[in-house]
């Protein structure tokens, strides 16, 4: 069969490895993208329908400092709308829900508030000292490494409440349950998208906007741009490197060869490749320690907007190992026709019904839905769709790669260093916002510039770019209160408490056996 | 191109495929082998040579209740020879070596001799609630799952040189550090073994024997048997099954059809395939949460075996985190020819010195050998064999597949769940020496059994075999000494201490001033 020729080979085409694709085409490079599937997107995947328009079961939030992924979807002519928060927020635990305003619960017990409160700010204060292009390299980097999340909020959490929204922080963040997962990767995570406010808030946060028409059409854009370049059920089974090219081979029984190649595609599924070559034996290693997350998302159709009718924004949280819908969030068009939820179904959930049928699903998030917004009108469901990211065996689980604990001081170092004629993108590879869809994009346009400069089109030092700010999606800085910022923690409470009651008891037992103690000294001297 | 036929094939050429093979193949069942090396052996791999005859550089020692292995070899003509144990034990630790008699090393500090001794006892002990079966069932299955060693070592041990020594036996069993993997996958592994001391000891324990002319005979001589049903140089990278068969394709171009397949390779490379239908999800994610612990096996050649000279049975063991050489074994020949140190670089250093030359690698450890062996005399080697596992794409790292905490009782129980036709070989579904070479053959055989019940040619009841021991490697019960059983732990002895001094203080302070207590206790009456 004859061999398709071009300067570089893209494998995947998710945002990550048509961003690269696009910019190499734009340079008149000559680029061929396979991809597996059918279809593009990879972790975005938008469903159509006429009932509904359309609606995001993959990736979909952009927000504020996500200022690449905001830049390519305004220069493909796709809008942005913003998320609905007006109402309360609902974090809900055991039957009970706590409702909120602003950005952590706020539990009627005002310890539980103080301990949650303190709990991210001291995330802040740890992640402050992590280099995001090396976390490596932070101070604490071995000691952080060699723990796990669970371990952290063991030793920092004084309140059941805080040490339950931390799970769900983490089961939210990265799909993983506190236990599996490296406090050093983890900490890193949250920095790369700036703080954990930054990555967690609504307004001026992560979950500020969605793409109006689905954030599947940033790839289908780029696929119209590319025409025939890009290959269609193309599943990649090996790629072999000699000194002056790079062959792939697929199971179609196709071959490819060219200049250069990029992996766009996660480091876990890196893995089903055979490469000659050899890998190089820590990133043969890496590969194997890094596996995706856990998550099923759904979106659930409704005659109405039942919680906003009640005062909530859609917004929920829950980690109780009860719920199965660990996140909800409002899901109305923009000009609020469709009522919908979207549903996050993630960690330990995620396991438990991703061997469940779609129906069960549906079941169980109905069920989960009328004791989280307290009304049976969420029965009263129209329609519902989901992705069991769990089962897709091209995406392997969702959103991104997890370590495990020792593994980045152990092997981190490799994610992203060229091997030959191999260069890597793929979200889990950038710097900023890793494991979202800017990440992506970062990722995409470095490993595309890696190859300009290997082919002598672009000088090393502007591999990597700064990225303006976005004048559409602006950045604030994020408000901390000053009562947040100086609030004191359970534990410091707990220090001062004991401290003046040992005091206090002291005194009085002085002033009350000032004979008698004064006798015993007189002993001793 | 023609698709051979067969009843079964079996993925993989090492001893659990070739003992599945091997058995169908008596039954009269056509089976075909595809391996994707060009020798036999997988994970044992011995190398040859007129200086030296043999060396084993993977896989090597058998022992008592090794039942399985023992019985093949036997049968094939295999024999086996005990490994030298004459003189003392060293246990080596920043420039000092201990040198003992026993099993765990004697400490001159009797706190440190103490906290080793609580600490297997206390392993022991914990394990004996683990079903080796279902481990994910043991009654403190979660909270041990989601704990590292790290955590379990850091809890128990009061001494450094009783948590190092724990280090050690983490790194000699499963080349991981004890950050890295679950607290109950660990005590999993070594129940599977029987006990601490049944995997460690060399006399009645794990490290006993070796095969007379090496352990990749026992492949090499059921290839013999086979002759063309097993294929070389076929690295699959599908697996395709249709209702009533099954369809395998390689690199090489080749297609393969039959009834059933057996996996018989790791978890880990089980990732390499691509499979239709997919992995069910739990299985999908499971093989990419198991990965291979990271081994290199070298053998160093002397003129004269001079540790036995100075008294020393060539047996040591480091994890200061500066000896790349975690342990050596003697390896003379059972003639006393070819004086010879097989050695184990594991874990962190094998990471370290798996980017080395080989030319660096023998340095290194010829310099640890002067250290460890306290003479310039380990210099004087006259010749050098290795492998490098962690390098070697066809196993991905050595010994076997290790669990990361959360993943036993999260994904543990696909471990060798039937998936449509396919079945599950390798030594990390074996419920005894998981690991090992006998827990090859169990896994293999049993996997077996599964293709033949499945088409009708055995009961369902007689998969699961039990093994009668062996009269040649008879087991004998292992000896506790009863000081061993009784000593106190450093716990209670702090604890007693501290009780004892308590109530003297307390006893010398009422006698002195009963007076001015019994005042003060008036008072408060």
């Amino acid at each position: 069969m004859a061999t398709d020729s071009c300067d570089v080979i893209v494998i995947g085409a998710g945002i990550s490895g048509l961003s690269a694709a696009k910019l190499l085409n734009e340079k008149g490079v000559k680029v061929i993208v396979l991809e597996a599937r059918d279809r593009v997107g990879g972790r975005t995947y938008t469903r159509r329908d006429s009932s509904y328009k359309y609606c995001d079961v993959g990736g979909s939030y952009v927000g504020p400092t996500q200022d690449r992924i905001v830049r390519l979807a305004a220069e493909l002519g796709i809008k942005t709308y913003k998320i609905n928060n007006t109402g309360d927020y609902v974090h809900f635990s055991k039957g009970k829900g706590t409702r909120f305003q602003g950005t952590w619960p706020k539990f009627w017990n005002p310890f539980s508030w103080l301990d949650v409160n303190h709990l991210f700010r001291k995330m802040d204060q740890l992640m402050e000292e992590i280099p995001v292009e090396q976390p490596w390299n932070s101070p604490h980097a071995e000691e952080w490494d060699n723990k796990t999340m669970k371990e952290f909020y063991d030793e920092t959490c004084w309140t059941e409440a805080a040490k339950e929204f931390g799970v769900a922080f983490v089961n939210t963040n990265v799909t993983m349950e506190p236990s599996e997962v490296s406090m050093l990767w983890f900490l890193w995570y949250v920095k790369s998208c700036g703080t954990s406010r930054r990555i967690w808030e609504v307004d001026n946060g992560g979950q500020e906007r969605k793409f109006v028409g689905g954030s599947m059409q940033v790839s289908e854009k780029i696929a119209d741009i590319l025409g025939s370049k890009l290959k269609f059920n193309e599943a990649v089974y090996k790629v072999s490197q000699k000194e002056d090219k790079v062959t792939v081979e697929c199971a179609s029984g196709k071959k490819y060869a060219g200049k250069y190649v990029i992996m766009a595609m996660s480091p876990t599924l890196q893995q089903k490749l055979l490469y000659d070559p050899p890998m190089p034996p820590i990133r043969s290693q890496l590969i194997q320690r890094v596996p995706m997350g856990s998550c099923i998302k759904n979106y659930v159709m409704y005659k109405r907007p039942f919680w906003r009718e009640k005062g909530m924004n859609g917004f929920t949280s829950a980690a109780d190992g009860i719920e199965p819908v660990g996140n909800t969030v409002d899901d109305c068009k923009p000009d609020n026709t469709v009522p919908a939820l979207t549903g996050f179904i993630m960690g330990d959930q995620a396991r438990r019904l991703s061997v469940m049928t779609r129906e069960e699903r549906y079941k169980e998030t109905l069920e989960c839905y009328a004791r989280i917004f307290g009304t049976d009108e969420a029965f009263d469901s129209v329609g519902y769709e989901e992705h069991n990211w769990v089962a897709d065996p091209y995406s392997g689980g969702c959103y991104t790669s997890t370590y495990p604990p020792g593994v980045m001081t152990r092997f981190g170092k490799e994610i992203r260093k060229p091997f030959g004629r191999m260069f890597f993108a793929g979200t889990e590879t950038a710097v900023l916002w890793t494991g979202y869809m800017d990440g992506a994009v970062e990722a995409g346009e470095r490993a595309a510039r890696e190859s300009l400069n290997a082919m002598g089109m672009l000088p090393e030092d502007q591999i990597w770019q700064v990225e303006p700010m976005s004048q559409d999606v602006p950045t604030r800085p994020l408000k901390i209160s000053t009562w947040e910022s100086v609030a004191p923690s359970v534990d410091s409470i707990v220090r001062l408490t004991s401290t003046v009651a040992f005091g206090a008891l002291l005194g009085y037992t002085a002033m009350k056996h000032q004979h008698a103690l004064s006798r015993l000294f007189d002993r001793f001297q």
